[in-house]
């Protein structure tokens, strides 16, 4: 098995995400600040040692600004329905996620808000100032493209925002544990991600860094374990955006698999990450039947002339090669490329990949190329 | 240690838990819905396995009526904000949840919505009926109370809802495991429970069982795995109401779960509770001291005359029992016992407790009953 979707969710996971995971079940296996007996505060251990290790990987301020949801979406959801006001003209980049378009969509159609792209070829900064309005309050935008792995520098989102005053709102899905972010050197007001990919917890786990520990706007509402009494939750994070029982499993998931990625250091990670993925680029541009899009930074996007993304990725599936196919919920940058109407291959990579798996990956592409000669090109 | 906090999250768990828990995460680990390949077609699969154990084990329609959540909070969140209308008049019980309160007041203070509570005591179906208004479109409630174990007859609130045509939302959050739920013959439209209580699931999931499989308002929205060029969230379910990657190691510990409850089937289990609680019962109200208050279906409430709960949960826990103390989120129910100042000690079983723990439980209630007997009465 050759796993090549790390994109999607990570796999192998080190090992210290499953010790940290079997530890939880095992010996912090009350609830979190609902009661304050052994088990549950060794939960609550166990959480708020997670938000420590956060907190430390990304420079945040502060781990009580670290609030733990189910996954990146859920995240973004929070974090835009919390700080986004009424009436408000929100600019993102043109290459989001759904995770970002369709919460920002369905406000739009109910008339509580608008927004606009900016595009991230040539001068970012430039790009953006020119469609700030005087309503505009926030730009959201992804740290690296989920298609062509494509990074956003930090340093420019942060100065504009800070030179036009706007609330900066950042989706880390891809780039958290793949490359540098310091909320100290590139502050943001919210930081959105996964657990389940580069920092390798199990899926079920995400989270926001907020800067300010002032609840705005709630999302979800519910059992605090705190201020029971008032019919409003806390007003201070985490609390304030954490109602319900949390998933204290898969949190010191995430946790172990921290551990790992500070151990390793995301320096080394990304530079191992990025020279793998060149490698693989030089092979598949090799290809004389492979159009590769722009890729980098862990994603390869390409297909093969005439065939669709999906019949490659099946005919991977069957030498057991794991890669996504289709627009991967990110039809904006589909656009971009050209490819809405069939989609892309994506050979996504981790620091788990090996130099023979990517070997073997591409004499499979060969292989195929050979295979389809005698096949009609379909209609994709 | 005596665990004796299964209200809050269930300990331990069945070993079915562990080991589905384990395959998943070994052998399920791609993200189900995003790619086709094995590994994610496998994590796939062990979803829609656990959507058929749940809708088998509450006799729901369908599978697809089945909705994953992140816990019973964000369940009855998506439910409250999906089905209740602006401008509704929506009734609850006067013992719910603050997973119930929370998200209505806040929209009450936004004004797009008043609720009114009805009272559990007497013949509910009278209360409720006259408690309805031209503009109620909505009931809401726990079948069984978290601070009392009094348990809702669904039955009840399933006719009067049926009679008024209103929608029926239900928190199954202490019932689902340890009572029988069948939609068929008591419907509602969409029924909310947690899946690491009584259902023996990690921290970390929860449910939605929605009788329409139309979606109506989407609560969080993002990638579905599919449409992905539709800016909305598909308008069918599940997908219409999951957006992001799912939590499919938690999820295969709910269906982990639920076989076991299945096996042993909830009959057996709810007789085996009600007994082994009616037998404590017993026992904490042979104690002069204690004031019990009313208890019952696994869960017992408490307090040592003059003595705060909080105290005595923590000198339990000296003695390595695990009690909860306080208000156990429940403010509504507190009220109605007249323990909002000072909440109660809840001792809540599952069908793993045993008759030597209960015992064991008991003689450190005496214990503690000796030990405090010299110190002064606190101020509560």
């Amino acid at each position: 098995m050759i796993y090549l979707d790390n994109a999607a969710t990570s796999f192998p996971k080190p090992k210290s995400t499953y010790s940290a995971l079997w530890h939880a079940i095992k010996f912090a296996s009350g609830n979190a600040g609902r009661s304050s007996h052994k088990l549950a505060q060794a939960a609550a251990d166990t959480i708020y040692n997670t938000r420590e290790a956060i907190a430390d990987l990304f420079h945040a301020d502060s781990p009580e600004g670290v609030v733990f949801t189910y996954n990146a979406t859920h995240a973004l959801n929070m974090a835009i329905k919390s700080y986004v006001e009424e009436g408000a003209h929100v600019l993102i980049s043109d290459i989001e996620h759904n995770a970002v378009i369709r919460p920002l969509e369905i406000q739009r159609e109910r008339g509580s808000l608008i927004y606009d792209t900016f595009s991230t070829d040539g001068d970012i900064e430039a790009n953006i100032s020119s469609r700030i309005r005087p309503e505009t309050t926030c730009i959201i935008s992804t740290l690296q493209s989920n298609v062509t792995g494509r990074i956003i520098p930090a340093d420019i989102l942060s100065r504009v925002a800070e030179k036009y005053k706007l609330t900066l709102i950042l989706d880390a899905s891809q780039l958290a544990g793949h490359g540098e972010i310091n909320l100290k050197r590139t502050p943001c007001d919210v930081l959105c991600a996964p657990g389940h990919k580069g920092l390798f917890g199990i899926q079920g786990v995400g989270f926001a860094i907020f800067r300010d520990l002032k609840r705005r706007k709630s999302f979800i509402e519910g059992g605090s374990g705190s201020d029971s009494i008032d019919p409003r939750m806390p007003s201070l994070l985490p609390e304030g955006y954490e109602a319900g029982t949390l998933g204290a499993p898969s949190i010191a998931s995430l946790r172990g698999g921290v551990e790992y990625v500070k151990k390793r250091t995301v320096e080394e990670i990304s530079e191992q990450i990025h020279g793998m993925t060149n490698r693989l680029i030089d092979r598949i541009s090799s290809i004389n039947e492979a159009e590769l899009y722009p890729s980098g930074g862990g994603i390869v996007s390409f297909n093969l002339k005439g065939r669709s993304s999906s019949l490659i990725a099946s005919m991977l599936d069957e030498k057991s090669i794991c890669v996504r196919s289709g627009l991967h919920c990110a039809p904006s940058a589909h656009k971009k490329l050209g490819t809405l109407n069939r989609g892309t291959i994506r050979a996504s990579l981790s620091c788990f990949t090996t130099v023979k798996e990517l070997d073997l990956f591409y004499k499979s592409i060969r292989n195929i190329c050979d295979e389809v000669k005698s096949v009609p090109s379909s209609s994709i």
